[in-house]
């Protein structure tokens, strides 16, 4: 055997063993121990990576060596359990087993005759997922709708404004182009991929409206409403709305019983952003933020985020799959085969913007059979608790403030010593490496963000977060 | 422990090791005994799949037992050694590797901050398969461009045509729409990519004019110049042209240095996809597929294609990384970081349409470093003499005729029977499930595929394929 030859399966069992007891390591031991947010300068790593490629193949413990010694100092560390920086990418071994799974099958699930299974088992998971969130019938498969994998909230959210855009132009769009100004309205809270989703659909950014927020950062719908009035007045065409369940910034919760009523009088398709805060709609008692969805024409939650299941896979659902293909599908001689044109089949290729897929639906179909939908509930609840013992803590220390609601598992806090203080803070809490935590500004002010939702986060992890803070307050005011 | 509870290490590792062996047993022995195009019939799958999800939590050995007796019998083999349709989606043991660590490190790269190390491997590795695909030096990221994974060859269209747009209209198309008509062009033998790309991008899929292609299924450069001069003289903007190294239908080359030459006195963005065939560039006698790429705007090549490497991963370049960061950067408060505010890094989200990014480069690194530039090379022109050697049998057969050219892994081909013979030909073939095969249409006639690539894919098996091809020929003609 040559050093470029494939790799026997022998070599493949002894390397993957390695790495199986790496990763254990890893997320059990080490990832602890490691700062949190990567403390490398730029280029720090790309100078230790050769300029030229090998012309020789090496051996693979070279490679898990340079992952030790250059790697692993230049990665932020998602799976700490002192990670509580944006919003979370749990994982969990089952998930990591169903990667691997999907790996060694290599299956590219374009169309449906290119691995059924592929096809049918997502179809599957995606209506259990509706289910277990409590969405409404018609985003199921049995119904006029259906659910589909996509890669990130971003796509779904492009993928939504096609259909929007689809339907309010019957197809002329996409067939000669934008002929009269379309307009799109989210909140000013919204996430920035409704912005950029505008600019790729050639609607243009300054035709989306960021809508004013109410003291709970959610969306006015007096202002949406008067918004959507002058656009029409001025000859524009408004045409989709995306309220947010749970926003990145702090957790607000648009009104969507008000916005889907507007939506539907007016006739704009109505998206559901619940990326991160969906999740939350497993327990029942969390299932408020569900109310008004079934006015939406589609809706998407990440389980990448914080549902134990590894990025990419967020779980995109609409009310209506014909316009969401008209917009997407194509149809070249290459293609064609009997089960697509005998119309009894889902051909995902048509949902989504790539063309090719992975078979991404183990590893959710493998999450949920693992853990049940109990097993989901307890663990989302432990995250929601422990987020609202930070919260008790922030709100009984007169050196600190709660910035915003924080309904679930996202607390938006202060010091109350002004931006340069919270500056500090957070630059020395990131540096210091116990933890990583982001911000964001609310009513102009610098606000911190702590997010509880990696798999590993348990009580003694929390206090500590809490203990540092408070501690380092002290030092700065 | 419940069945609720997060997995063990130790089960993991017990069940990881089951798994692993279950791959190397799919790979190296069952593959080839399985029908390559899965029998199932619509529903199959599906009805096998309880209708709602489990309440509690269920054992690992309970979903490997049902991948078995469910799962497989949905899967079309691309894998097998005897798979020949479409492109081909190989992997290998090392970028099997590759995606089981990005999984163990669960990293989300969307930021240079969010793992550095996720970066700035991957502009090394990009760097790296620039140099060896022979590309200009302008597509490095040590110069005004660079290199980026994108999910496939479909996503690497759109971001090309957004950043022509962008550069055309300097950001007036992303800011405030399409205020003036957009033409794109492309041959009609491109991808349908390129058509759904100018429908999601607003341009309007009836302004991609699909240039006529010559007898070897080129496109016709004087077609291209007469379709730009009359859209001029209408009032239009001609603005981007996507030329195909080796298409998906025949593996039909475009004249890039034509082509360029008059994107450059035109203004006009040039794109080539090399989606499977830029591979062969690896050997410098297959090189001249590259000829003329210096006047490339931007380019791709699919390691996920022929190359051993996992999809999803489309190496997509361009020469200005600047348009591009212009028509896809979005900087809310929240991601916000003095990494990126210093200019000193990229930060890939804004040179793709989603978000979120996995650690993709992990499983290319493995894969070069395995094989090594030699490696790669002796598997990409073994694959190559395996076409050539079909396409002697082809010629050399009187019942059969070459269609296209086959310059290098892919040999279109008919029997001279006429379309039914060769429609059912394909369906016999394929529904004996010995090796699939997929179709085109090429100057109005049914015309088989066989595209060798798959990693497995040896002397017999290409030699079993033509003695059952030739074989039923016999008895249908």
């Amino acid at each position: 055997m040559t050093e470029s030859a494939h790799m026997s399966g022998e070599a493949f069992r002894k390397h993957a063993h390695e790495l199986i007891d790496w990763i254990i390591d890893y997320q059990e031991k080490r990832v602890d121990q490691l700062p949190v947010l990567s403390q490398a300068a730029p280029s720090d790593i790309l100078k230790q990576l050769p300029v030229d490629p090998p012309e020789s193949g090496e051996p693979f413990e070279a490679m898990m060596a340079d992952v030790d010694r250059i790697i692993l100092p230049g990665i932020t560390h998602w799976q700490s359990p002192n990670f509580y920086a944006f919003f979370p990418a749990n994982t969990s071994y089952p998930a990591i087993l169903g990667e691997l799974l999907s790996a060694g099958l290599g299956v590219q699930g374009m169309l449906w005759a290119t691995s059924p299974a592929c096809t049918e088992l997502e179809t599957r998971v995606m209506d259990w997922l509706s289910s277990m969130l409590g969405l409404p019938g018609r985003f199921r498969s049995t119904s006029s709708g259906g659910g589909v994998i996509q890669d990130s909230a971003s796509s779904a959210s492009l993928c939504a404004m096609l259909a929007a855009r689809e339907r309010i132009t019957e197809g002329v769009s996409n067939r000669v182009g934008i002929e009269r100004p379309l307009v799109a309205y989210t909140s000013s809270h919204a996430h920035s991929s409704v912005e950029k989703a505008a600019g790729i659909a050639g609607i243009g950014r300054k035709n989306l409206r960021l809508v004013d927020a109410d003291e709970t950062f959610a969306m006015r719908v007096d202002r949406l409403e008067e918004a959507i009035r002058r656009d029409k007045a001025e000859g524009r065409m408004p045409f989709f709305v995306s309220a947010t369940v749970g926003t990145t910034s702090s957790n607000g919760i648009d009104p969507v019983p008000e916005i889907g009523e507007l939506c539907r009088r007016e006739g704009l398709w109505l998206h559901v952003d619940a990326a991160m805060s969906g999740t939350a709609a497993l327990c029942p008692e969390f299932r408020f933020i569900h109310e008004g969805v079934e006015f939406a024409d589609s809706y998407c939650v990440n389980p990448h985020k914080w549902m134990f299941t590894n990025f990419d896979c967020d779980a995109f659902f609409v009310a209506d799959r014909g316009a969401l293909i008209r917009a997407l599908s194509i149809l070249p001689e290459y293609l064609r085969n009997q089960a697509t044109e005998s119309g009894a089949v889902i051909d995902y290729r048509d949902w989504q913007v790539p063309l090719g897929r992975r078979f991404r639906a183990l590893k959710l179909w493998f999450v949920i059979r693992h853990y049940g939908v109990k097993g989901l509930r307890l663990h989302v609840r432990r995250h929601v608790e422990l987020a609202q013992r930070f919260r008790s803590w922030v709100e009984a220390d007169p050196s600190f403030e709660l910035a915003a609601p924080a309904p679930l598992n996202l607390v938006c806090f202060r010091h109350r010593g002004g931006d340069d203080v919270n500056r500090q803070l957070l630059d020395r809490l990131n540096q210091g490496g116990d933890l990583y935590l982001t911000h964001t500004v609310l009513d102009g002010k610098v606000t911190l963000r702590l997010c509880v939702g990696q798999t590993r986060t348990e009580d003694q992890h929390v206090e500590a977060a809490w203990e540092r803070i408070r501690d380092l307050g002290r030092t700065l005011s």
